[in-house]
C-alpha cells in the first residue's frame, strides 16, 4: 500500500484523480481569490465512513444557501470520495469536499456566470489534538482579541474558509502558552474555535451554543450519544463566565472526535483533569464508528505498484 | 505578442513562470484552505506600474500584520511582477502578489511552523465597470441583508480573500436590479463594497469613511488629487443617509478608477448623470498615470515565438 502513488493521499482536481502532493487549483478560481465556496469534512475510520450522508446534507444545505450549483450529481460527488479513499489505501482518512464559485472568463466580475467546481481529497486522518494530547486535556484561552464573525455578515453554518478571526484567536492562544482558543460573540457568548464546536458540563447538564456556530456533525453526534446514555444535554447559550465556572468543558470536531479541556486562561477546569462525563461520551463516540446505521464501508483497490516519483 | 504563451497572463508559482492558465496553487495551502493570505493588486497602465511602492508598502505591511513572513525580498518580489508584465506583453495589467501562511506538513495544525509562499500573476486590465459603463453611471444599492464584516473579527486593511460578506452583498445587488453593493457596519455608516471604497460630495466636501475599510491606493490618490484641484476632501464617517442625499456619489478601485454612481436604492443620485467633481477627479486620474514620480515603467521582452498548445 504505501508504495501507492497516492499513499500521502489522493485527490480529486478538473475530473481527474491526482496524488496529493500534485493536487493544485487555478489561481484564478474564485474559491481562493474569493474565498467563495463551501466544503464539508468527513471521516473515514477503520476502513468506514462516518455518517456521510449528513456531511452530503449539510455540504448540499450550504451550496444551496449561497446559490451554487455543483456541475455533478451527489451520487457522483459520493463516488469520487470512496475512490479518493479506496485509491489512496488509507483506514483512517479525512476526506474534505468542496464546490467553489468557479473561474471568472475575461476579467467578468458576475459571479452568476461562473461554472460552479467541484474538488476533494482524502489525506491521512488530521486530529486537532493527537489522542495523547487529548487524555492530558487541552489548555483553552477565551479570545480576548478578537470576536467570532457575527452572522449578519458571514453565515457560520455555511462551512466556509474564511477563518481570519478564527487563526487570529489561535495565534493568540500560543502567545498565551495555550493550544487553541474560543471566539466570543459581541454579547459575551461562547462561539466556536479553528475546527470545533464547545460544550460544557454544567448544573448537571450539557450545553452547547444553538448559534452563530457551525451545526458540527460531531456536535450533533454528542447530543444524539448524550441522550443514549441519559445525559441532560441543552443546546442553549453559554456565556463566558459559565464556561470558565463548568465542571467540564470538551471541543468536538471530525479533525480529533470529543477533546477534554484542562484549563481555561491559565485556570484548571475543575481539577484538571478529563471529566467523567467527557470520558464517557468519548468513549461511545469512537464505539459508534463501527455502527451500521452511521458507516458505509470502503472497498479498497488492489494497492497499486506505481513507485513514487 | 498575441502568439506568446503568457499572452492571456503570466503567473509566478512555485519558483516558475507560468501561463495563466497553468498556474495552479497547491490545495493543501492554507491559503486556500484557510484563506489564510494577503495580497495586493496594482494596475499597469500604458506599460507602466501605478503606484508600485505604495501598494508593495501595504503588501508588506499587511503580511506582517498577520506575521508572515515571506521567503524571498521585496526587491525579488518587484522583479517577479515585472518580470511577469513583461512575459505577458500586456501595456494594460492588472498585477496580483499573495502571500499565503503555507502547507501543513503531517497534519501539523500550527501555521507558525509553515513556510510561507509567494505568489504573483499578471492579466488583462479588469474593470469592475468598463468605461463606458462608467460614463452611464453605476447602479448601487446598500445592502440591506448583509453588514461589513466588522474589524474586530476581521482587519479590512489587511487585504484578503475573506469576501463573504461582499459576495453576498453583490448578489443581493443584482436582485435588486442594481451592479454592485456597498456595505453597512452596525452603526448604519457606510463602510465599502466588492472591490471599492466609496466616496460622497456632500454639502460642499468630498467624504470617505476613515476605518472599517481597505486603505485604498485609489482612495489615497483621489484624496491626493481633490487636494490638488482645490476640492476640500474629508475623511470622516459617512452616513447611509448622507450617501442618498449627496450631490455626487462615486466608487474608486485599482479596477477600473474613478466610477460614477448614478443610482442609490433605485434613486437617482441629484440628476442621474455622472457628477461635475466626479469627472474632474476621475480625468486627473488618468492622466496621473503619466507621472513619473508614481509610475515605474516595464520593459517588455521580445514577443515569445512559442505558439499556444
Amino acid at each position: 500500500m504505501t508504495n501507492s502513488i497516492y499513499a500521502k493521499g489522493c485527490a480529486w482536481i478538473n475530473d481527474e484523480f491526482v496524488p496529493i502532493d500534485k493536487a493544485a487549483i487555478p489561481i484564478t478560481d474564485t474559491g481562493f481569490t474569493r474565498s467563495d465556496l463551501t466544503y464539508d469534512v468527513v471521516a473515514v475510520w477503520n476502513g468506514k465512513f462516518f455518517r456521510l450522508a449528513d456531511h452530503l446534507d449539510r455540504f448540499e444545505r450550504g451550496w444551496n444557501r449561497i446559490r451554487m450549483q455543483p456541475q455533478i450529481t451527489r451520487a457522483a460527488m459520493e463516488d469520487i470520495l470512496f475512490d479518493c479513499v479506496a485509491k489512496s489505501g488509507l483506514r483512517e482518512a479525512y476526506v474534505e469536499m468542496i464546490v467553489t464559485r468557479g473561474i471568472p472568463v475575461d476579467g467578468d466580475r458576475d459571479p452568476r456566470n461562473y461554472i460552479n467546481r467541484f474538488y476533494a481529497f482524502a489525506i491521512p486522518y488530521v486530529w486537532i489534538a493527537k489522542p495523547d494530547h487529548q487524555l492530558e486535556g487541552i489548555k483553552l484561552v477565551i479570545a480576548n482579541d478578537t470576536l467570532r464573525t457575527p452572522t449578519t455578515s458571514i453565515d457560520p453554518t455555511v462551512k466556509n474558509f474564511q477563518w481570519g478571526d478564527l487563526v487570529k484567536g489561535l495565534l493568540e492562544a500560543y502567545d498565551r502558552d495555550a493550544y487553541t482558543a474560543v471566539l466570543l460573540d459581541g454579547d459575551g457568548n461562547v462561539t466556536e474555535g479553528p475546527g470545533f464546536n464547545v460544550f460544557a458540563y454544567f448544573e448537571g447538564r450539557l450545553i452547547t451554543p444553538p448559534d452563530g456556530v457551525l451545526q458540527g456533525i460531531t456536535r450533533a453526534t454528542v447530543i444524539d450519544l448524550a441522550e443514549e446514555l441519559g445525559i441532560p444535554c441543552s443546546v442553549e447559550r453559554l456565556s463566558a463566565e459559565q464556561l470558565r465556572v463548568a465542571d467540564e468543558v470538551f471541543l468536538t470536531s471530525t479533525a480529533g472526535g470529543v477533546m477534554p479541556v484542562s484549563m481555561i486562561d491559565g485556570q484548571a477546569v475543575a481539577n484538571g483533569d478529563p471529566g467523567k462525563v467527557t470520558m464517557l461520551v468519548r468513549e461511545l463516540y469512537w464505539q459508534a464508528h463501527e455502527r451500521e446505521q452511521w458507516t458505509s464501508v470502503v472497498t479498497y483497490e488492489q494497492p497499486a505498484l506505481e513507485s513514487i516519483g
